[in-house]
């Protein structure tokens, strides 16, 4: 058996105001590899970290550990009919350059570090043109995380996790990546620092890889009578991974020649499990609703993903301006052949509740970053759109202990001027904290974010009721969203890409 | 000059009751490669397609036509920075078979055929599991487009295109895929016949393609310990492009090894323009409102892009039925650590009216199509979860001519009872037609879907604000949603892929 202590990101108990708190749970570990899906229910325990004594033990339940299948490591190959091998060829080499930190691919130029809390960091993010290295962002990462639990039961009602801003130290938030398996073997790998739990740094090797992939795909094309024009499209990857406990999330920034970023998370690793005494689903769909089993005995709790993306825009310069073009339905009068149209109107946040934002299909809207003192050959202010992808927010009671820390996942987007102090969306410190900083507090103050320098705070989610395939461990599952030109350039950037080797 | 008339979907005027009706307008050619960008505003007539005879022309504004640089075609090459050839390398040829018509890939099994009017028709889609053939889906395509322009003035209130359904005959609804551009140089080539306007059947070449694709990312990880376990993902992509005048859609579908199909489309091609006196944006964001200039004096008009996908669903067998697993927050009460949790609710939808769906942030819910006579190994009924993309639905208003011919854009998702007669989501006959069938008019009976065969009808959308960058031909940009296996397999069924064969 192993139990261990953590702590919780948000003020559960009153002894948190004078104790540095954990709580504790346990599970089976013999003659497994790990004790994922052998949890021992019912029994918790609190401990006081620092005088390490555990304070008090709670026993509420007795439930049989489950026996069911949890191997994933060395399950055998079993070769697909008529697989062969795939893999991607650079005969002359990667088509990136690294130079004293500054990373170069067709157009784009940035650089970018490994911070031990949110892992890859951009900066200075460039793209050029026509000669010109023109700025896109100044910075860029991952904030924060929020992954609740929606059982309340004994042991369950405290899993709701800040994971990068609770779980950092010591360990760090990214972990070894694998050649051939989360990287081509070709890729270029970048070490990181972290710092042990007695303060000492500490080198990890591969935290990160960057590599080309072959999309496949055409950057542009058009059937002009009978011939196809076009370039064939390529991506640089920029990619890490963060392993917390069970999770594993595969964290990519992947630049587009168009000017186009598109940022995904790859979800993976092994779901949090109940043991029950549950062998099968009740015949009518009633039964537990707060998850799903996905072996016997063996339940998948129902929870929710929350990743906070900060995105420093210096589009053109630091004094930027977030736009809203909105798509509003317009009545037409006097026409035979159509009632209605909608048309765009743009209004610019003032003020940052202007800038708090879900997607609705009912009414649609561009959100879009825009330097007003810089315009295009047309006279439109050069920006660079955000493009939201499929998503979920939270819909947690707002005076829920849990959501008052991860607050920022209420919505999808918000907006901030910036401000040095302002880097984590859950607040600098979560841990046991009492919810009196991060996004939602900040943004209280309804602070003026036109034409200064502002920062943007995506909200990328999804809610997750868990499947028998999921189980023992979880297919990747990807969600993304992207940033990409609008009237930046003065036309399509990618027209002169080279042509295809094949073909022609 | 180069003039042209089109028929229009919906009954514009009350002469197609009795006419075919060609509503025609007229570009200058002379000295350009292609016509795009050289609208003559304001010139258009009626035929009479029958008689031969131009039955009314109007002349409502002198615009003069734009010089703007319009060439996508010879554009020199010029080469990106480091850039190196990539190519994906099969040593010992493709991973999948083709026999006597039957695909066979990883553990997939499927057919495809080419059709005129929907282009690449998947059947009986299957997919082995141990050793057993399991159907998934008996049919599924693409049914219909429906392109509406959003700008009132003469020439272009009649701009609402039923692409599939108005516009395949004579040249078909698919174009010649480019090897090399629009698939690798080693993919399989579909051919596919299409019916000339003098009735004749012709052969075209290279309507579809097969390849595989490595992914570069894990299909699944976990990182226990100090060592990463994982298998290496690729998928299989069968992909089409419809061009339809200016715009070319690439149309995907994108098998993964572990049971999910995604389905994706790429919109790429040449925007549809109209000839202006205005050179540059005013100052304050003001302006037309009905779009955004691209060019000098060409304006790229606002309007949206609908797909709908049938998916004719037979999950292990052709009784299903359509389940919501709706997530309803719930207070939490008399806990000391929490307020609240979401639980899932199962709701089978008895109707089609209670299929009527669009995603919300506000009200989350997971969609599935069950058989609720099969049972999983855990007693849940087998499933295949339909998971929603970004995507947009239709604002106009319901009574308009034009929405009521393209009312599947209404909603995001709809389900129906089998029936032979519904194939295209606008109607079978949408030309001049008074939107007397389709999607929107069959569901008005509200008919049952529990436990029959019933097809998902999904709608792939999005509004297009057009940017500079969409000039003179715009970058590729795609929307996708998937399938995928939801407690039909009883484990992750990529455990026992194969390794990778570096880095082991």
């Amino acid at each position: 058996m192993s139990c261990s202590a953590l702590p919780v990101a948000y003020r559960a108990v009153p002894e948190q105001a004078t104790q540095r708190v954990g709580f504790g749970s346990c599970s089976r570990t013999h003659g497994t590899y790990h004790s994922w899906g052998r949890s021992i229910e019912g029994l918790t325990f609190q401990v006081d970290v620092t005088a390490r004594k555990i304070t008090s033990i709670s026993d509420t339940e007795t439930v049989p550990v489950p026996t069911s299948e949890q191997d994933y490591e060395e399950i055998p190959e079993r070769p697909r009919p008529n697989a062969t091998p795939i893999s991607t060829f650079q005969p002359l080499g990667q088509g990136f350059r690294i130079e004293r930190g500054d990373i170069s691919w067709q157009n784009w130029r940035f650089r970018m570090r490994i911070d031990p809390r949110v892992g890859v960091v951009l900066n200075l993010v460039q793209i050029v043109d026509e000669g010109r290295a023109r700025s896109v962002l100044y910075e860029a990462s991952v904030s924060e995380l929020f992954v609740p639990y929606m059982d309340p039961g004994n042991g369950w009602n405290n899993r709701a996790f800040i994971d990068a801003g609770e779980f950092f130290a010591g360990v760090g938030f990214l972990k070894p990546l694998k050649p051939g398996l989360d990287c081509p073997a070709g890729a270029a790998w970048f070490d990181g620092h972290t710092v042990t739990e007695d303060g000492a740094p500490r080198l990890t090797s591969r935290l990160a890889c960057l590599f080309e992939r072959a999309t496949e795909n055409p950057a542009w094309r058009h059937l002009q009578g009978s011939e196809v024009f076009g370039r064939p499209g390529r991506e640089l990857v920029l990619r890490a991974a963060a392993t917390i406990g069970n999770y594993d999330y595969l964290l990519d920034w992947r630049f587009e020649p168009d000017g186009t970023i598109k940022v995904a998370v790859g979800a993976t690793g092994v779901i949090e499990t109940k043991s029950t005494t549950l062998v099968a689903a009740h015949d009518d769909h009633s039964g537990p609703e707060t998850g799903q089993l996905v072996a016997e005995r063996v339940f998948g709790v129902n929870h929710d993903h929350y990743f906070s993306y900060r995105l420093d825009f210096d589009v053109d310069g630091a004094a930027n301006s977030f736009m809203l073009n909105r798509m509003v339905p317009q009545r037409v009068d006097n026409d035979p052949m159509r009632k209605s149209i909608w048309v765009n109107q743009p209004f610019v946040a003032a003020r940052e509740k202007d800038a708090i934002l879900d997607i609705r299909l009912d009414q649609p809207s561009m959100w879009m970053f825009m330097n007003p003192s810089v315009k295009g050959p047309l006279n439109y202010p050069v920006a660079y759109e955000l493009m939201p992808g499929a998503t979920a927010k939270s819909i947690l009671s707002a005076d829920d202990p849990v959501q008052r820390i991860g607050a920022f996942s209420e919505h999808q987007f918000w907006v901030t001027p910036y401000n040095e102090a302002e880097r984590y969306a859950a607040g600098t410190y979560p841990t046991g904290s009492d919810a009196n900083d991060g996004l939602a507090v900040w943004t209280k103050a309804n602070r003026a974010i036109a034409n200064t320098d502002i920062v943007g705070w995506y909200t990328l989610g999804f809610h997750h009721i868990t499947r028998a395939e999921d189980w023992p461990v979880m297919p990747t599952m990807w969600h993304e969203f992207a940033i990409r030109p609008f009237h930046f350039f003065k036309k399509n950037p990618v027209l002169d890409l080279p042509k295809s080797l094949v073909g022609q």
